[in-house]
């Protein structure tokens, strides 16, 4: 049965490009790094040259790009620093945070005694700014503000120069998990008041297994893994050596082919989107669809049914992909808790589309049809 | 110009055969493993079938086996997990371990005031097993050991056994770097008195980026990267689907050929040796060659002189690859902690050579023939 993957935000396929750039990392240049020797210079050269890339895309020093094992481990490693190395001890956070952020701030609130405030979430899903500046205001303690970029769920996009100028403001370290956005628009880092972001290779046709952590050349922290002297000692283990080199490559390509794509794939969602309005009927979409939001991403909620709870399942009978809600919870069944947090509705069914440059609008067409039929 | 790799122990390069089994994971199976469809589905197929034969192979229980992003990772939430979730108080180590449990334990010694204590190390580069029995005996809180099982450097096999009971003895928690062994040798996990091992899959042939963490059962831990419920929640991140796929592959390739390689590679270093003996004045040998080593390293001992004192470089020169200490620090240049610890003597220069499956008995011939030119 032919596939349709309408779920590009969980992970998206590899670049046939991308791969062969990396082929030849896992061939013939197979030196450790860390090595002097001629088969250990090639490997260096090659994660340097990443790094230098990497920089260069997204307007920031070399020095302050550090690879890792993903976005999570990006996540844990900014938001950990900011508590132990940079004095915060007081996280304001939301409830609509990817887990990697959310669990982090939890544990850190429960096992070291970090105050942990949220920040209210507007019905569209976006951050009511005023609550923000007022934490930020009464807040008595050094503050980690942690917000992502753009919400992988219901793909609400965070203004964050404002966010990030309000922590400058309050002089508040400011976190902001951008593993949705990375890959998928430009970024301007030296002119981007913003302390720590992340990336994930695999969430714009790279690897798995490999993520940055961007790192403001005025914060100086301590490895969040210690060891040897990798990534000029701030992430020690043996470099991943194909996947920055994937890495780098993904985000050259993702650069490069930008305004087509991204172009490409809000047609496609908002083709979908008024292909449902037209033809099922209650339809409404979750998050800030015709604002500010990702253009990869469809949050349709659709009324409460014995055949709309099934939906997910049906789909992927007959081939599509699409989730509830984001790929690292989607296991534990226990629902979306950013649904949650911007709707108490329980009369609505959530499911979310995203959408990627190898998407068409045949296969639009085709799910269309097929919700018709199922819901 | 033809180059000769004798620097195994820094990272192998990677079997054809681990390369053919990952690639259908860096194409079609692109799923992320949390999603519940079919390309879902099919990833976390591959995860948990590599989960099972990585369990089969070191006789553990699938539960047991965790997959990280390298050996690093997985000493790091051993020795952490061991000071916070399960109350070890004081830490005995050895000087010659890897930086990864070294700089772990130093750093929880000084931020968490955790106690330190090194056990003696012989000339021969084993440890003094009655000085472990002794800080065992003495000391007033519960205990983490944690002692590598063969020394990546000069080769020395821990008795891992012997560490084990005593550990049980004193009702410490043990763990033990398996870095250079996992792959190496067989294991007999279920019936091996030892809490936490460790694995890195590009150590035997396997992919850079990951590796292994294995948790005794009896033994529960809270996980060191915090996040979705990956890894039954105990390692969170999108897998490294394609990474974990490679190391199950590799591990079973090596198991399998066990024999007829361990041989092979004892025999080309006991004639390096022997070669190196006959035909290089004032030779000698760090750890213990001819007693429990790994047989993959031969590091040899050249009296210093302006010439032995630039001989990596001068075999670099001439396309062949060896190594002075550990590759995490030889870009540091600081000389080897685990030299220094056995022996003080100044007037000897380290170089360590380590042997693949697909070395051969003529590099060894054209090795040993520079080196007669070189020193």
């Amino acid at each position: 049965m032919e596939r349709i993957y309408f779920d590009n935000a969980a992970t998206t396929s590899l670049d046939p490009a991308v791969l062969d750039a990396m082929l030849p990392f896992m061939t013939e240049k197979f030196g450790n790094p860390s090595s002097i020797y001629s088969y250990g210079r090639e490997s260096r050269l090659g994660i340097e040259t990443a790094r230098k890339t990497v920089a260069k895309l997204l307007n920031a020093h070399p020095g302050e790009i550090f690879f890792t094992s993903g976005g999570t481990e990006s996540s844990n490693t900014a938001i950990n620093a900011a508590i132990k190395d940079l004095g915060c001890r007081h996280i304001i956070s939301s409830p609509i945070e990817h887990h990697a952020t959310l669990h982090t701030v939890e544990h850190l609130h429960h096992s070291e005694g970090i105050a942990l405030s949220f920040v209210r979430i507007q019905p569209d899903g976006h951050i009511d700014m005023a609550h923000l500046r007022e934490l930020l205001a009464q807040s008595t303690e050094k503050c980690l503000v942690t917000l992502m970029h753009a919400n992988n769920e219901i793909g609400n996009l965070l203004d964050i120069h404002a966010v990030g100028n309000l922590c400058r403001e309050f002089n508040a370290i400011f976190h902001s998990d951008t593993v949705q956005t990375v890959g998928h628009y430009p970024f301007d880092l030296r002119n981007t008041p913003v302390d720590f972001i992340t990336g994930a290779g695999h969430k714009f046709h790279g690897p798995k297994g490999v993520g940055i952590l961007y790192i403001n050349e005025n914060v100086k922290i301590k490895p969040f893994i210690q060891g040897g002297s990798q990534e000029r000692n701030m992430r020690a283990g043996t470099e991943n050596l194909y996947g920055i080199i994937g890495f780098a490559k993904a985000l050259e390509i993702a650069t490069a082919e930008y305004e087509a794509h991204s172009t490409h794939i809000n047609n496609l969602r908002m083709y979908m989107a008024e292909q449902l309005k037209q033809h099922i009927p209650g339809v409404t979409f979750n998050g800030d669809l015709y604002g500010r939001s990702l253009y990869t991403v469809l949050n349709v909620a659709f009324p409460k049914t014995e055949k709309s709870e099934m939906i997910l399942f049906n789909l992927d009978i007959n081939g599509i992909c699409a989730s509830g809600g984001s790929a690292c919870t989607s296991g534990a069944n226990a629902g979306s808790h950013v649904i949650r947090a911007i709707n108490e509705n329980p009369d609505l069914v959530a499911v979310r589309f995203s959408f990627s440059k190898n998407n068409t609008k045949e296969e639009v067409d085709k799910v269309v049809e097929k919700l018709k039929e199922l819901i």
